[in-house]
């Protein structure tokens, strides 16, 4: 380590110019053998470009925004991890916006337009419309991460919700259950709704529904008033976060949860499989959806004007010990 | 949100010229009597300096890097949280860098020096003494969260580890508890060593001891063996991610977790406050550490040579279910 290797240095063990050797980083033209040249010196000597210099010529930051809240729920630090992964292996990094419930996701939006970002990703927040229309027009493409807005126009990627609501209710009947209840997800959101939507759809009637808000507390409150008052022998949490809380209370309430009452989650965060909980739980492919992700997003910002893609990925039921098991389920 | 506001508009608006707007934006001298009105301008209209542009004047990116891992612990992620509220009230953000395990920490924080951030925080790893020395030299600033490197000469905030781990000693004797064992946090990092040696001076001889390396699974199997060949009456785990494995695994061995044996852990994480856990374990003060983090790494941007911070944050005992509580525990 002892001082930084030059673009001068790279040209010269190369045989090539330092602005080919510019070019060549900048992805603009360079033929076949000068790129094969100077990347193989720039490996041998360990150059790496820098960053600041390189937007100069290239107009870009290389820096993604990240609009995050809610990250005592599990599900979101492992997409973090997963999301700055994916985008470190292409040579892009996280500036990360956190935001409080106070505050409007559309303010830090438009923080992060000041540190003129590539791209933004927006995690569990909303982003107002005519914020989503500054965006694109300044060029800045903007990917929703597990959350849709129909009217947006904003690319976004989700797991398929619907379809995993209708999973759940599906493994819920065919374990014989006939009195089942679900916590749903903040049914202002696309995912609580979605996934609400889609167990209705499948589950038959309801012996009770409420909604949970996403927040551990006030399910555990609604499974403990669930289980007094309608006495379900299933319920259907819409995120694993409350799913433990659900649990929790269930069992203050002197409940035998896998036993006497059947609880499924969503998500399959790292709790899940953990033996207090052992929670069986329709998984969020975490890394598939932070690939899709990052994907979408670099294409976007390759070519703004290619249009919204909307990306919904399947999970698959995790089965474990709080829900009765159907004979014969694989 | 009809356009952005100008400096020009601010100036108007303030009766002052640009430069003057410009002066107390980059923190250059103004006098009192202009700073308050361009303020007030400001507020007004809803100005806020582009950070670019910013930064052309005053040579500040705002923009600190954050090397972080091991985010399955729980602690990371709301330390994360915390650090990154502490600088938006300062008009700064993270840009993340993960570092998983098989990955250097010296090349994440190389490519930093490329984005050209103002200061470095290093949360859970370890900084080569070189890298310290070229950060130092480049006059960026590092400040290590949660992890103390004796030779390094680099700020540092930590948690009273060496008082926590002696405090949780004597409420475990105070308990009455004479078969004692511990399963530490990794011995290489000075929080798992600290802790341990507090411990281990303050709880008399130990029945069994062995390093669970902050490995949840490491941890689980560890208590599985202790308890089968010691038998111990309490157990100290190094931190709450590692105690959850444990528990899980005592009650696997049919051990009765807070009656037969004490588990006590190191953080007060979210989950160690949910029923299936209800963990009694020493707080780290998130909130105080990201802060008195940020208020360091802030004050080194100022003056990168005011020499380096130790700080440790003391942190209360949490007692809840997992261990016995001695008669008259305040």
């Amino acid at each position: 380590m002892s001082g930084r290797v030059t673009s001068a240095e790279v040209a010269a063990r190369a045989g090539v110019s330092r602005s080919a050797v510019s070019r060549v980083f900048s992805g603009a033209s360079a033929s076949k053998a000068t790129e094969r040249k100077v990347r193989k010196a720039a490996a041998d000597l360990g150059y790496r470009p820098n960053v600041l210099a390189r937007s100069l010529i290239t107009g870009r930051s290389r820096i993604i925004g990240l609009v995050v809240s809610y990250l005592d729920n599990q599900f979101y630090p492992d997409a973090l991890e997963r999301l700055s992964e994916a985008l470190q292996a292409e040579g892009y990094h996280i500036l990360v916006f956190t935001a409080p419930e106070a505050e409007e996701p559309d303010a830090l939006v438009e923080q992060m337009l000041d540190y003129q970002v590539d791209g933004i990703i927006a995690a569990s927040v909303t982003i107002g419309g005519d914020l989503a229309a500054r965006c694109q027009a300044a060029g800045i493409p903007v990917v929703l991460f597990n959350r849709g807005q129909d009217a947006s126009g904003l690319s976004q990627v989700t797991s398929a919700n619907r379809t995993g609501g209708a999973e759940v209710a599906r493994f819920l009947r065919a374990g014989g259950h006939g009195r089942i209840a679900q916590i749903t997800g903040w049914l202002g959101a696309s995912t609580g709704r979605d996934r609400a939507e889609g167990f209705r759809a499948a589950a038959g009637p309801l012996v009770a529904e409420a909604d949970g808000m996403f927040d551990r507390d006030r399910a555990a409150e609604l499974a403990a008033a669930m289980w007094r008052d309608a006495r379900p022998d299933a319920i259907f949490v819409g995120n694993d976060h409350m799913a433990f809380g659900a649990i929790d209370a269930l069992r203050s309430e002197g409940a035998a949860v896998g036993r006497e009452v059947s609880v499924v989650g969503y998500d399959d965060v790292a709790a899940a499989a953990w033996g207090a909980y052992d929670l069986t739980t329709l998984r969020q492919p975490a890394r598939r959806m932070a690939e899709a992700t990052v994907e979408t997003l670099l294409a976007l910002v390759e070519d703004p004007d290619r249009g919204a893609a909307r990306i919904e990925i399947e999970g698959p039921l995790v089965v474990r010990g709080s829900a009765r098991v159907p004979e014969g389920w694989a």
